[in-house]
C-alpha cells in the first residue's frame, strides 16, 4: 500500500510528518510518498537512510489562507500534488495535517464526492466509559440543511461499523432534550428524515453523548467543532486542577508515582495523537485529515488510519451505506 | 428580604425545597415563603418548627409539560403564585428548580422584560484555573437572531460585574475560529453588532473558554445548552476514569486518603449544587432558575443567589447596561 503525506501541511511541518514517516516506516507495512521541499526534508533525515519517495514542491497552503482560493491559485502546493496522486492512483490514501479547509475543498474538487453525498464531512471519535463514540460533522460543514445531516449519520454509521468495529451502530441527533419536538429549526426537521433509519435511536443530549445511548452522534459542523475544541481545553483545565490539588496534599513521595500514573492514564484517552487523524468521509478517496498540532506520533497514527481506512474497504462500505438509506 | 420558593418544582420537590429552606434559615437573613401543598410540607417538616409562610396550592407544573400552554391552563400552579407573588411586590424573588421553560414563560408573561431586552436568558458560570466565566445563553433561547445575542451580551457583562465581581468583564463570541469572516450565519451578522461594544474581544473557540480571554462568552441557547450538558457528562465520566485507574494501581491505602480528597476537590469546582440556581436575565424581577435536580444544599445556595442578586442591584445594573448599549 501507498501513502502520500502532505509534507508541508501543519503547525510542525515538515519536521514531525519526516519524523511520523520514519516510526511509520519501522511499524507499518506501508510504502510511504513524501510531497514537499526535498532539501528541508533531507536536512530531516540527516545522517540517516531517507526510505520514501520524495514528491518535490516548494509551494504549501497555510493555515489561515481561504481554503478554496487557496486551493485554485497554488497549483502545485504539498496537498494539491498529494491529492492528484491519489486521483491517479498512485496512491491508496492521503495524510494531510495542514488547513483543513483547504483539504476539504481540495478533496471535492479533484476527487469529488461519492454519488449521493452532498457535503464531505470530518468526525471526531470520543472514548466513553464504555465504548467509542463518533461525533459528525466536527467542522467540515458549517451551516446545514436536514439532508447532509442525515448523510452525515449514514457516513457516521459505515465509519463506525468499518473502522471502529461497531456492529449496527446507533444513530442519535445532538439536541437539547429527549423529546422529538425539542431543538432548534434544524434538529426538528432533521429528526423526521432521521427517522428511516431503522437504527435510530432519537435526540441525544450533551450528556447522553457518555452514556452509551448511541455510537454515533450527529449535528451540525459548528456545534461538533465548538464541542470538540471545548473537550480539550476542559480535560486540559481538570488535569491541572487535579495535578494542583494533589502537589497541595500530603502523599508521600512514594506514592505519588503511581498517582501520576493513574492521571496520565486517565488522561491519554482524551490525547488527540493517540487517535491520529480521522478520514473526510464522502470523498472519493481516502483522505485523512490529521489535527494541525499532530507531533511525530499523531501523524504515525494518521498513518495507521489510512491504512486501516484502505484495508476495511471504507469507501465501498460507506457506498453501501448511501444506497441502502439515501433516497 | 422575602424569597418565594416555588416548593413543587424540581425532581425531587417538595422534600429538597423544604430541607433547602431549612438550611437557609440558619444561615442567611432571609424570610421564606414556601408555595406548595401545605401538607406535604408539614409532613417533611415532622417535629420540626416550621418557621415559613405557606401559600397552600396542590397545582403545580410538571417537568415535561409544555411551557406556555401550562402557566396559562394552571392558574394556580406553584410556580405561578409565587411570580405573582414577585409581581405584587410581596417577596423580593422567586426561586424553582421546576420546569425551566415554563418558569421563563410564566415571568415573561407576569412579570414583562426590562424594556429594550426582547428574550430573557439564562446562563451558567464555568470556573476555570483562573478565572470564572459566564456561559450566555444556556437554553432558554434556541432560534436566535443576532440581536438577541446582541443583548445577552448587555445583560451577561452585568451579571458578571454585579454576581461575580468582575470589573469591566470582557465579551467573547463562541465560534469556530478567531478570524471576523468564521463562524455561521448566525455569529457572522452578530460579530458586526457585537464590535460596537468596547469590551468585545471577537470570537471564542471551545477551547478559549478556560483560557482567560474573556469573561462573558455568548452564544445561542441551543449551543449553550449542549455545552453545559456535555460538561456534567465530561465531567463525571472523567472523575469515573480517574477513580477506576487509580483503583488498579498500587498506592499505599494510607495515601489514598490525600487523593481521594485532591478529587473530589477539583471536580467539586464542577459540582452545580455549589453554585445553586442562576437568574433569568432580562426579566423585571429577581427569579432564580435552579438545576431540576438540585438537592437541598443546591436549594440553598440558589436562595444565596437570589439574595446577591437583590442586594448587588442587579435588575438596576442590567438596566443601565441596557441604557448604555441598547440602541
Amino acid at each position: 500500500m501507498r501513502i502520500a503525506l502532505d509534507a508541508m501541511g501543519g503547525d510542525f511541518a515538515p519536521q514531525v510528518l519526516v519524523e511520523g514517516a520514519y516510526i511509520a516506516k519501522d511499524n507499518l507495512d506501508v510504502e510511504l510518498v513524501l510531497v514537499g521541499d526535498e532539501a528541508k526534508i533531507r536536512e530531516i533525515a540527516g545522517n540517516r537512510e531517507l526510505p520514501f519517495e520524495i514528491i518535490h514542491t516548494e509551494e504549501a497552503i497555510q493555515m489561515n489562507e481561504h481554503p478554496a482560493q487557496a486551493v485554485k491559485s497554488k497549483k502545485r502546493a504539498s496537498l494539491v500534488l498529494a491529492v492528484e496522486m491519489l486521483r491517479d492512483k498512485q496512491v491508496d490514501a492521503v495524510v494531510s495535517a495542514g488547513n483543513t479547509g483547504a483539504f476539504v475543498a481540495c478533496a471535492s474538487l479533484i476527487l469529488d464526492t461519492i454519488s449521493g453525498i452532498e457535503r464531505p464531512s470530518i468526525g471526531i471519535t470520543i472514548p466513553t466509559l464504555n465504548h467509542p463514540v463518533f461525533i459528525i460533522d466536527t467542522g467540515a460543514n458549517i451551516d446545514c440543511k436536514p439532508v447532509y445531516l442525515y448523510q452525515f449519520a449514514i457516513m457516521g454509521m459505515s465509519y463506525s461499523h468499518s473502522i471502529l468495529g461497531i456492529d449496527n451502530p446507533r444513530v442519535g441527533l445532538i439536541n437539547i432534550g429527549s423529546e422529538e419536538t425539542k431543538g432548534n429549526s434544524l434538529t426538528k426537521s432533521t429528526y423526521t428524515i432521521l427517522k428511516s433509519i431503522p437504527n435510530f435511536v432519537g435526540n441525544i443530549e450533551g450528556n447522553d453523548i457518555f452514556e452509551n445511548k448511541a455510537d454515533v452522534v450527529v449535528c451540525d459542523g459548528f456545534i461538533g467543532n465548538v464541542l470538540l475544541k471545548f473537550a480539550e481545553g476542559f480535560a486540559y483545565t481538570f488535569e491541572r486542577m487535579i495535578r494542583g490539588a494533589l502537589a497541595d496534599s500530603v502523599i508521600p513521595r512514594s506514592a505519588k508515582i503511581f498517582v501520576d500514573n493513574a492521571i496520565n492514564n486517565a488522561f491519554s484517552i482524551y490525547d488527540f495523537s493517540e487517535y491520529g487523524g480521522t478520514p473526510l468521509l464522502g470523498i472519493n478517496g481516502v483522505c485523512i485529515v490529521a489535527h494541525g498540532r499532530s507531533n511525530a506520533k499523531a501523524i504515525y497514527n494518521s498513518i495507521k488510519v489510512a491504512k486501516k481506512s484502505v484495508e476495511s474497504n471504507l469507501l465501498k462500505e460507506i457506498e453501501k451505506g448511501v444506497a441502502s438509506y439515501v433516497r
